[in-house]
């Protein structure tokens, strides 16, 4: 069945589902940026997430993952950037819980229906008086508009340089249902995740175990599969609320409603991580590796993921050098096995298609049709092991010199 | 027992055990400069070495597996640079064993006494009338100067900037002996070893089994604790061979006399790997991690060589910024656990010394004092974990503009 047809990306925002607002605006923890978000759901909400592997967490992670084991019906996200409050102490651990207890104050909920993140720099003390002052102002500007969530993905942003959004559209039970999601990047973006967040927000209505699988399920594939630099922060998560006020008859099973379901949160969980790697840190390049023919689906995923994080193979496409040898060499070390005499390795992208490796021996190619090819921003990089009929797909970018200049000069 | 007392660095090269030989010159597999090299002893030698975990291997590394299982006595290395003889299918498994052949051939040996590297350009199929004329040119002129050595040294460089040599001198049973090494690094430098070849000789009297574990144990702390970049090749090994002409009486227990040759093979290899990071691509700076207070030395590994490999951590001493976060990130991702608030972290070098961190908790510091050490081109960061008794130390460098230039270029 092919479920993709009935999924329409629409125009819209974290906004877009049926009963949630947003905001976010400047407030005075960067200097001139936006830089607090909030998004509301009118209904308390099943929650799920999934949280950095990281054994250094952020305050706003530890709180979250106890209300997400609670689930007390959350109906508020509450975001700061500029500030990660990580490796802060129980200070940090204090001023989290004062800014879910301000928020959920001016909202009239519970603290604990209240979830926390911050991005930003680490061990420095979030300004406690501007923050509440922030949190204040903003709670009565929550609006359901697509500028309003806009604003808010704007907020979250640390070096990103755009914002990320998308909303999808879908029929279950003759009955309209939305998801939609922002997020930030954009350097230290790797398996496991990064200094990322996403937030997405949906009006279906789903158990909060089904939710926490479509959601874990789709993470693997989308977020866990970039890479920018390989460094995995403190503070990254990923979130869902769905309040079901699309009023679709209740899922709690895995039925065709469900699948229908996790392949629209697989589109915006895809579309997300390509956006994040798109605005890496200093990239001139998107870079997606396919594996093909793969023994299983878990050493594809290795193979694809050593490609596109080894620096020797990004500074090769930063170079447009069609530098095969940097690619096999990474499958080598990937920690998945394959017979190196039957594997094919081709580029493209919309200017052509090129062979450079057969049967694991290089193939004379025309470097003019490479260098046409590799000059574009979109290049794939497509291997066929011809050992099984597994696959899976990374997305990565290449390694420039402006990186290096984003990331010398980040703190100072 | 203090053994490194007895250990003294002499002036000296790979020829300067007893009863080795060597040379290397220009023979046209480069263009201008060194490109082949022959290390000869004058009686059949144990031998032990250690390879890549790349699973794709150069036909040099298959073939000298074989050799090293069968210890038929070798007494000759053949090192090419300039092509690397690998992903050249069965081609270039035999014009690998010609290689062998030639140089037995030329030197009255046979093809199973003969080891071969080769390093260079993947993918490509080794000129063999250039390798013969050149091997059958270099056997004659075989001879046991400083200067011999360097030559040899000279001609396993690829993008290396210097050459790397050492030789250290001792004593057992009142016998001098004397162990010598040379190396070329200098991209793709990672745990488990990347394009990166090591050849050791000794004269010491020892059998092959101790060799072998003094050899593996000395390389888990020295290359095996040295990344530039993360990426591993297909072509790696460390050899060594030890040819007893140093006349002790045989070591074939772990006593006191193997203890001082372990020490004495671990100052060289330490020495050769810090000479590879010193001379990492484009590198600025030459970081040293300690990690002291672990509870295993395996966690202490684990923790040191995050640090160095993370990119963020690299591009912030690039920039010279004092950006401890960064480090207990990469410590938190390394998969080894810790007591993220009993965490001490301090830079320090011949200018001074700074706690940026103690009890987990970032200390307020003095930016100028950080920054007269970060503008040093040699730093330590030194972790204290206050766990346990294990310590590990491993080298690394900076992520530079001109590191992405050279891999970016390397090619074309």
């Amino acid at each position: 069945m092919n479920v993709k047809s009935d999924i329409k990306i629409i125009k819209g925002s974290i906004t877009s589902p049926n009963g949630f607002k947003a905001t976010g605006k400047h407030t005075g923890l960067k200097k001139y940026k936006k830089d607090l978000a909030i998004i509301f759901s009118e209904v308390p909400a099943n929650t799920a997430a999934v949280f950095t592997t990281n054994i250094v967490k952020a305050a706003c992670v530890l709180w979250n993952q106890k209300i997400v084991k609670m689930q007390p019906g959350v109906q508020a996200i509450v975001v700061n950037s500029g500030n990660a409050n990580a490796c802060t102490g129980d200070e940090g651990i204090t001023n989290n819980e004062t800014m879910a207890e301000i928020t959920a104050k001016s909202l009239g909920l519970k603290k604990e229906q209240v979830l926390v993140a911050s991005t930003g720099v680490i061990g420095v003390s979030l300004p406690m008086d501007t923050i509440k002052t922030g949190i204040e102002m903003l709670c009565p500007e929550l609006g359901n508009s697509d500028e309003d969530g806009k604003n808010a993905a704007e907020s979250i942003m640390t070096t990103d340089t755009f914002s990320k959004e998308i909303a999808v559209e879908f029929e279950i039970q003759g009955k309209t249902v939305k998801i939609a999601g922002m997020a930030k990047g954009s350097g230290m973006i790797h398996p496991n995740m990064a200094t990322m967040l996403a937030f997405l927000t949906t009006d279906i209505n789903i158990t909060t175990e089904l939710l926490d699988k479509a959601l874990k399920e789709t993470v693997t594939d989308s977020y866990n599969m970039i890479s920018v630099d390989g460094d995995t922060s403190t503070n990254d998560m990923v979130t869902i609320l769905a309040n079901g006020k699309a009023k679709n008859q209740l899922i709690s099973e895995e039925n065709e409603d469900y699948k229908v379901f996790r392949e629209a949160l697989n589109t915006v969980n895809t579309h997300l991580a390509q956006q994040i790697i798109k605005d890496g840190e200093g990239a001139t390049k998107f870079l997606e590796a396919q594996i093909h023919g793969a023994t299983t689906k878990d050493e594809a995923r290795k193979l694809a993921k050593s490609i596109i994080s080894s620096s020797l193979v990004k500074a090769a496409f930063f170079g447009e050098d069609a530098n095969w040898g940097r690619i096999i060499a990474a499958m080598g070390y990937s920690g998945a096995y394959f017979d190196q005499t039957k594997v094919g390795i081709s580029f493209s992208n919309n200017t052509g298609s090129i062979v450079v490796m057969q049967n694991g021996m290089p193939i004379k190619f025309d470097e003019d049709e490479a260098l046409k090819i590799l000059k574009e921003k979109d290049i794939k990089i497509i291997v066929n092991l011809q050992d099984g009929g597994a696959e899976a797909t990374a997305w990565g970018c290449d390694l420039s010199y402006e990186y290096v200049k984003i990331n010398g000069e980040y703190r100072t």
